[in-house]
């Protein structure tokens, strides 16, 4: 997707402070932090959202959640704890049509999410 | 685990408005909502949190994303939008330590997330 922020990300034309990279999946920090800790995680593959979600590309969200699971690990957030947020179209606030997860930790996170 | 209340909801022993069954996922309303539609989205297996994933039970999660996307679509929230939410631990707000995903929708969810 040539116009995706995040595939731009992917392919290094828009830089980003990684935190997290295998074959398949991506973690950088929020360029708007909302907590001490605010990584953005994505499949590199360009899934609009949970809606486009289908048997081929399903298996992803298993391989973001193995990953999260070393990035809060790496960023000291395993033990004191963190949310994992995936806004999904315009009363989700989604802001970029590429699937991403907003993992935020280093504060204690209120109820509402929002 | 005889002392988890959602496993006591798996097995019966405490009711729930049920939205969703399948063989490994189970879907309820929360009984605390927090958005016209507020559904907790859980595995059958206890599991505590997305800390105690590994090889073995990570699928799981995309089995979760996968009724979520049915979910969606039966209350008619999938084009409107939603947003999903997993705490983990303290900083997370996790009340319940068996691994869920808070489905909200029906309204514009704000930002930050908590």
């Amino acid at each position: 997707m040539s116009d995706c922020i995040f595939c731009k990300i992917v392919n290094g034309e828009i830089p980003s402070k990684k935190v997290y990279e295998d074959e398949n999946v991506l973690a950088f920090y929020d360029i708007s932090p909302e907590a001490p800790v605010h990584v953005v995680v994505i499949p590199k593959q360009h899934i609009q959202s949970v809606n486009d979600l289908n048997e081929e590309n399903l298996e992803i969200v298993s391989q973001i959640f193995k990953a999260i699971n070393k990035i809060v690990i790496e960023l000291g957030i395993a033990d004191s704890g963190y949310r994992i947020v995936n806004n999904c179209g315009k009363d989700g606030g989604q802001t970029v049509n590429h699937l991403h997860f907003h993992l935020l930790g280093g504060r204690s996170l209120n109820w509402p999410p929002g």
